[in-house]
């Protein structure tokens, strides 16, 4: 146990996006004294934040985490609630796939920097946070205690007694690079052909230019186009797609007959000028998946959480929730060991790595399922027959999807538990298959065999007795 | 093509270590300028190199390579040639398993710091070469052509007019940490549970304490104890354990007890005071897989070799052999394309990636073998089948290992030619089986079957006629 107090600590978060400044507030609402490190410039003094986007959707683990350092209510007023996908046919025709059983589950899209402004508003009003913009985490040592930073004029800063580095700066993580010479980390960082680009469907006569409380899809196998609502009553619309296709779209031509093609209707909400000019002055944008193993190091007083951790394709949206759900499960273990820093990494990390793997699989998986299976009917059937199951056997019988963004069960117990499903199913579809077959050759020998036997029997067998007799 | 006569250009080496030392000469005997540069200082000038070791074993890959350069004879000079593996059982009892089906097949045992030095006498040879030691590479900027290094003074070292950077600087090398910024690269690095540590047999009255031209193996499932001959009569000596055994073994007594039941004999040979004093005053060390695809960027004139590209577990003893292999391949795009570095770095991309992956994973099966299998019969009996195979199709049938040792079929092919045997080999199996259960039935038919009958004919079937006709 460390025998200073609490209180008296001070730990360096680095990373000021979504993950770094509401781990920050987990740190604040303990009293424990934070420098909270960011790279790029206050996000609330600038007009136009280039790149970052694709909206967030809010579930049940993040709004835990939120509530965590009281600020759920505040982030659920700028969001808006999502029931079901909506899923866009070739032939434009559109029909809903609810995500839960009630209006209660829903999932929340709401702007990363609407977010991240609120998030970093919270952070502020702590009297033991500090907040450094432009400042590049380069080293930390642990015996010293002392970090040092590059500011926004290149000049070295020096941080000391710091008890803790805490790197939550995303996919590229420098900390979880400077962690990677201190531990033996296991590590691979992949990505997929898809890249994505952003379009915007701006508001109709001042109104959503499509149903509203809907997450669109347009599934389309190789590749698919998403948009998710904004306050502004524009939708967020973001096309995934194979490298290898962006690069053979050269011309505008190309671009409005793929378009035409394969999501005639988006043409009308987003608009041919819209989509020419945008696809013509953005690039395509890379999807990473990342897995780590440990997150951290009780040596050397660090450890990391959301996308440094376990980066993942966009397609659970778990990717925020995740990394808000790495705070409440780090201050678990810090409230469990009275905030005894080695025990509480080492904890978090044994908790966490095998959920954490779990869930980039899980993404990578919904990746397919989005893009292909959503319009297949299988799909359909497997989704009705889930909510049949659930509305019967709600404690014994949740469908994948609501686990995962409705409940805090555990990622890989999540996986299990759909593993374990599909066996039931299969075993219940052979039974059924086997009774129906059976039924079906009852059937057969009843009106098929029966009379032919019948017949053979009349027509074969009894002449010959009848024969005999006559003779 | 590039206009630029080849002669004229400028490549910086990155690592002085074997692969990058051969890499420099390779160039050096084109007529390319080189900059080699070696984060050390000359290992020639120094009286002990700590670290390190597990002695070389050198095959056909590597011995092609260095006939590029001119240098096999000199290198094979200073090598002891291993016909075959010595097992050593528990019981102390020992038993060779030669690597090839005649003496022309072995391997060849080196001393890693001998093989360096002669390496780097070779590449001062060329008056193209220039080689930098104790300098730390820092960036590289391909649109200026432009690296920085960090000399031992730690002063900024600026080098222009690079036409291109070949990274050869290990399992951390900090090129392929640039390259990660220039490409997307899938990436994955992986320590297993065991590491190692190294002890040396010394040579008793003046001699090699065991049979000399051997690779000497104590396999013991979840560990092992390798040993390599050296020109000064020594062994250089292995222990691979896994961690928690390392770890748990804290008083001479455990040890002496751990050795005296695993290694009898090798007690024997490196000596009960050698075994203590070594095993406390060093660390053991631990071993990493690493996978990256691709191996180049083309835009930013960059390439990856040996450990930086593939690092592997040590057990084929290919991780010299590869990396100087990829020396091959690399020339033979150069030369292919007339030094057009372009095309040449993205063709040896794709002619080596999935070739390194395969001896990553094979480097991988190949510890579970020698730590497990080859103690085991079926192991023994394959070798038999193998080399019966092999001495009756030779050009259909050979042998995993000495395809891997001894010839240059790529390493996918070496792996999917394996796959082939094994399912040709089952599929025999089951053949033989069958036979053998009908020949059995057959026997059985005949043994007890038709005695039987026969009894039960006589006895029972026969009685039964005499009887009636008694009556």
């Amino acid at each position: 146990m460390d025998d200073k107090h609490h209180t008296s600590k001070t730990v360096a978060v680095v990373g000021g996006g979504l993950c770094g400044a509401l781990c920050a507030c987990f740190f604040g609402k303990h009293g424990i004294k934070v420098h909270l490190f960011e790279l790029r410039s206050d996000i609330r003094q600038q007009e136009v934040v280039v790149g970052r986007s694709i909206n967030m959707a809010l579930s049940k683990r993040g709004r835990d985490a939120l509530n965590y350092v009281d600020c759920e209510d505040l982030i659920v007023k700028n969001g808006i609630p999502m029931y079901a996908r909506m899923i866009h046919d070739l032939d434009t025709r559109t029909h809903p796939i609810p995500y839960g059983t009630s209006k209660d589950q829903h999932i929340l899209s709401i702007d990363r920097r609407i977010l991240n402004e609120l998030l970093l508003t919270e952070a502020d009003k702590y009297p033991n946070i500090t907040i450094h913009f432009e400042h590049k985490f380069f080293s930390w040592d642990p015996d010293q205690k002392k970090a040092v930073f590059y500011d926004g004029n290149g000049e070295r800063r020096e941080f000391s007694n710091l008890d803790a580095i805490i790197g939550c700066d995303g996919s590229y993580s420098a900390v979880r690079n400077a962690l990677m010479k201190f531990e033996k980390i296991n590590f691979s960082q992949d990505y997929v052909p898809s890249h994505y680009m952003e379009f915007r469907i701006a508001p109709m006569n001042g109104e959503f230019a499509m149903e509203t409380n809907h997450l669109h899809i347009w599934p389309r196998r190789e590749f698919m186009l998403i948009a998710l609502p904004n306050l502004d009553k524009s939708f967020t619309t973001t096309l995934f797609l194979p490298i290898n296709i962006f690069n053979a779209i050269q011309t505008e031509d190309q671009l409005i007959d793929f378009f035409q093609t394969y999501f005639p209707d988006a043409i009308y909400f987003i608009g041919k000028k819209n989509i020419i000019t945008n696809y013509f002055s953005s690039k395509p944008l890379p999807l990473i998946s990342i897995k780590c193993a440990p997150h951290h190091s009780s040596s050397a007083s660090m450890v990391i959480l959301g996308d440094a951790a376990h980066a993942m394709q966009p397609f659970y949206a778990q990717g925020m929730n995740s990394s808000f759900e790495d705070c409440l499960i780090l201050f678990e273990q810090l409230n469990a060991y009275n905030f005894d820093f080695k025990q509480a990494f080492l904890g978090y990390s044994e908790q966490r790595v095998a959920n954490s793997h779990a869930i980039v699989d899980l993404s990578y998986y919904n990746y397919l399922e989005m893009r292909d299976h959503v319009s297949q009917t299988s799909y359909l059937v497997r989704k009705k027959v889930d909510n049949l199951f659930y509305r019967l056997f709600s404690s014994y019988w949740i469908p994948l999807y609501s686990m995962i963004a409705f409940t805090r069960i555990p990622y890989l117990k999540c996986l299990q538990l759909k593993q374990r499903q599909d066996k039931i199913l299969k075993t219940f579809r052979v039974i059924s298959y086997t009774i129906f077959g059976l039924y079906l050759f009852k059937e057969f020998a009843i009106r098929v065999i029966k009379p032919l036997a019948i017949k053979f029997i009349v027509r074969k067998i009894l002449p010959n007795f009848v024969a005999e007799k006559v003779v």
